[in-house]
């Protein structure tokens, strides 16, 4: 049977779906486990699946998570039972596995619509101190409202693809220019993948929300600091969000990640009704971001944990559907910039850096405020307890200088 | 040959795409031409298209569309010539012609992104008046930039297609409470289909612009006010938007609606070079609205037209893509509101009972300040030049209570 490395983020505990090719064949379903993919269009031509297993043969996984929780999770759970088996039908088919390094990895979903909330108390009251109002950092909405908006679903990326410096129009003392930004950013956020369809009119609860989450996924949502601030009132941020936003490629689902459920922050003032929920709805995922310049090494200068945040995805999902907005399988629900308390722990270099008014110092002696062309930067995350590690890998993207 | 009523919106010189079903047979492609369809499917039959005539059995027109201009205006102005040749293919077969009356129209396309511009100027101002200040109703950045955001796909749906009034999260003088919206109001829209993708980091100029712009539809932008007044600050509209947007079924090519540009508004202060743009770049085109109480008749509350807007379609989109946003095949870009000066033409009830200080009556002597239970909202619109006439039909909504 194929070895897991110990300590290993794919282990049998988690089992995520992703989307990979190799030089012999185009992209596929498959799921990692230890430095290996498993193909399952390989396992499927062994008959052993109850449903059509064209669904392993797509380019995107969304075929895959319309067959339900029922039979997602099954598969999940038999590929556990398998791995542990020494007859199972994986111990005499090595040719089922692929090394990682051998494959190339590719958008997991096609995402229908990509929202983005705002939910880090801490991320929303250093923005607010820093733009608005130091003692009224946060707007009276905030703890009301899982404030959120529409982003672009056609520029979401898989790790590993480079972008370009963003060019935009900004506001000079002498009026507004045109160029490449210069306050590209980071941030550091989570995502979740719906896996059922609602209809328009319809709502989910807080209570069923998780029946209709897929898994989650790692999220850099790149932002242009001084596009946004010259564009966004009053509609929000458009041009500088829509560039790109990179998502990692391994989809670990809600039930791997049901071990590191927590307690959130109790919620002060009393939400509304529909927004209350029962029992533990956030997550304890370690979370961390580096910056490794050109030729240099990485500098890790952020580390957080999605379990800070203030609204939960249950909450997030109520909100989102309460007016009767219908979602579909393979949306894309981006959490918002994850920030503790510690200075540490802020999840975008806006906040790391306080407005440019503390650069951090990279391996290299250079100093940054925001990000330069060349820098390659990370995010990486997992959970752990006891013995238990489920990771999501990471989402690594490098800035190429803009374009001429 | 089939007769196209004198005066038909769908003369032979509009002839515009849709998708239609029947009775007797699922969603395909057709062509509106005067009070018939005429079913491409049939008419591939003939053998007499140079392409997959498979695209014109798809339940949208996304596979049509993305054989490039080329061929698609090619079939639009060959079937201009068979309407016209008493000898052509159509002649002898009444069959390829259903009545319109007799077939269900359904989602033209498949939406990928769905962008909203705010390109009225009248429309802005009466909206920064209202909600800001009166003495400098514009935003400081509108005039250099055609400010928009993103919506939300997944909920444009088409003409007809009936919506319970939203609930939602409101401010009262308590302290926030949930209910169904009480200020439930309509957008006066046009919204552009692309027909082209681009790569991402790839942008459009204003030049080529309209090479990557399939067609035309009318878009009613559902809002609900004190929604979007509690909620929008600090990242713009977001539940009080994505309830519903209607589009109109028939999707009008550019090349279509030629005969009808006309010359913008000036542009002053100058925009920026990229934004910069020669020729005739906006479209004469008559717009109108309905409100239709239950058990009444139509009173039409508004008359305006698209020549009014301060940004033209090529700005938007050379705007959107400005940064290395992509764009794809089926896309929608919404204009905004379209006000014109008269207050007649104003393209909302916000504006039109000026957030409620100026009631509308309508034809069974009830008030209007928002959109009621049981009323139909309708958009319509057509350009007219000499005796040629390009008609959009209509997109029409029936407003359903709240579900309970």
């Amino acid at each position: 049977m194929i070895e897991i490395p110990k300590h290993s983020q794919f282990s049998i505990h988690n089992i995520p779906f992703g989307i990979f090719s190799t030089s012999k064949k185009s992209p596929r379903v498959g799921v990692a486990v230890g430095n290996h993919i498993l193909d399952l269009t390989a396992v499927a031509q062994q008959h052993i699946f109850e449903f059509d297993p064209t669904v392993f043969e797509q380019e995107v996984l969304n075929d895959f998570i319309s067959l339900g929780k029922e039979i997602t999770q099954k598969v999940r759970t038999d590929i556990q039972s398998w791995l542990q088996d020494d007859s199972s039908i994986l111990a005499g088919n090595p040719q089922f596995f692929i090394k990682q390094s051998d494959a190339r990895m590719h958008m997991p979903v096609c995402i229908g619509d990509y929202t983005d909330f705002y939910s880090s108390m801490e991320h929303a009251t250093n923005v607010g101190k820093m733009f608005r109002d130091p003692e009224h950092a946060l707007l009276p909405n905030w703890k009301h409202i899982p404030v959120g908006y529409h982003g672009r679903a056609s520029s979401v990326v898989v790790s590993g693809t480079p972008i370009c410096r963003p060019k935009g129009q900004t506001l000079a003392p002498e009026g507004p220019v045109f160029g490449p930004t210069q306050r590209l950013d980071f941030e550091l956020e989570m995502g979740f993948i719906t896996g059922r369809n609602t209809s328009l009119g319809e709502s989910i609860s807080t209570q069923k929300a998780e029946e209709y989450i897929f898994g989650m996924v790692l999220l850099n949502d790149w932002s242009a600091r001084d596009i946004q601030k010259w564009e966004y009132v009053p509609l929000g941020p458009f041009l500088a969000k829509n560039f790109a936003s990179h998502i990692s490629p391994w989809v670990v689902t809600l039930e791997a990640l049901a071990p590191f459920k927590v307690a959130g922050p109790s919620q002060n003032p009393k939400v509304l009704p529909y927004l209350e929920y029962e029992g533990k709805k956030n997550y304890n995922i370690n979370l961390e971001v580096g910056i490794t310049p050109e030729n240099s090494h990485e500098k890790i200068v952020c580390r957080s944990n999605f379990k800070y945040m203030y609204w939960n995805m249950a909450q997030q999902l109520a909100h989102h559907s309460v007016n009767g907005c219908n979602i579909r399988v393979g949306d894309l629900y981006g959490s918002g910039t994850i920030s503790g308390q510690d200075p540490h722990s802020y999840g975008s270099m806006l906040e790391l850096a306080w407005m440019g008014t503390q650069p951090l110092t990279m391996n290299d002696n250079t100093a940054r405020k925001f990000i330069h062309d060349g820098d390659t930067v990370t995010l990486r995350g997992y959970a752990q307890k006891d013995d238990i590690r489920v990771g999501f890998g990471e989402v690594s993207t490098k800035i190429l200088p803009p374009q001429s």
